[in-house]
């Protein structure tokens, strides 16, 4: 089985809530963070819309579905640990998982199902085929 | 079948992103906070940790699960319908669905479970069974 | 003197944090979505980008500076109410001042000034003259 | 003069919004985060409210004003470089300034006064002279 690609956050106090824990949206937050962590580390741009870039058509992963369970609270300045597999990989979309630990507990697992689309300012997104490069980047990761 | 509690949220500039779109971890906040208008519409006070307090131990429902289906882009400044409904009631949870519609169009649709604990700031959480009168209230809205 | 804009905004729970009150950069957050809130009162809308607008060009008003003095903590549910003043009406910029009480009580003063923008996805930021119509308007809320 | 602290921070996808820039309220959450990290490195926790803490008191720096100039934009998965330094240093408060700058090129210019409280979860915050030994530590960073 793939080794998951790792990563860490700390949790940051504004992410705190008056309940003393990490807010439960924050969460959607790390993965978003995260997951464009894991796609640079695959040499994945998505953020390619700069002033002069011609057309400003570029690659993006507008999530379709996400979800988390929380198993116990995290909560400010600890290091969550971060595992991202890629659970399912379709034509056009890819399911990754995200499993997040402090010192090896167990403290939330999260799912995000992405569409490869083609983004242009004026105009609705519109779902691609995932390129080839990028689906053979992914396999590696497959669980 | 019951009728479901219906509050807006207008989308806020803040929320979209550089895709133009509301970005995903926005639903859950929004989810969050209409939540707590709907706790608030049956009279139940979450937030009562005040300076003064007595003990300062308070009831909440620290979220256990929560996912949300993304259907259509919502834009800035479009005021989504959401429609809250208790989709299961259980002894300690609640589970709520949310479905966002702008115009009638199919926004989202989210899910939230939620279970009834005590919090006090010194202790971990500690979880309850639903008061009565706030099971009966919940009852209301059972899909 | 002119009479300020005024509206209110409720403290969310996301926006607390674990010292139990509204942690200071969500003002900021309220400031800009009272502020559009204002612009949508005198007609002016900023977000205009949509699938289908030609060229789209459309008029935007970056910050160019925010302050704000917190002078007594907000809590979880509390009604802020916010005055909008004009404080300042140049030829490209304009800044506001933002007064939140809460039971007549001060809570925040803030103020942002913002330069009148031209924005294009593929282009820079370019500053322009505030169109005259708009001038009339600001000027019926110069403090 | 003193040398600054100097962190950095990546421009989140999620801090973008739709102008395609970095929302100007994000940069008051950089500074926030960025003042913890510099805290944790004079080996000052602010979070240390858990379970089974005595009394539940703790020290911490509520913000009473902050302010930030906005010179250029911060665009997506940018790397913006901070450096924190004390500006004024009373007996119960202290001013940090924060400059971010990215590749050399001036992006924001910041400043946040904090008051030393201690923070007791069912009482009202109560300003305190900084304790000497944080005192030290200021002092180092001094402009």
């Amino acid at each position: 089985m793939a080794e998951p690609f790792r990563t860490t956050r700390l949790v940051e106090f504004h992410d705190t809530d008056m309940a003393g824990i990490m807010h439960f949206a924050a969460y959607y937050l790390y993965m978003g963070s995260a997951e464009h962590e894991f796609f640079r580390s695959l040499g994945i741009r998505l953020c390619s819309r700069e002033p002069g870039s011609e057309g400003g058509m570029s690659l993006t992963f507008p999530r379709v579905s996400a979800r988390c369970d929380f198993k116990s609270p995290a909560r400010c300045e600890q290091v969550l640990d971060i595992a991202i597999s890629v659970a399912r990989l379709g034509n056009k979309s890819v399911t990754f998982t995200f499993e997040f630990t402090h010192d090896g507990r167990a403290v939330a697992s999260g799912e995000m199902t992405s569409v490869c689309c083609h983004v242009h300012p004026s105009k609705p997104l519109k779902s691609v085929p995932i390129p080839a490069d990028i689906v053979e980047k992914f396999q590696l990761f497959l669980a």
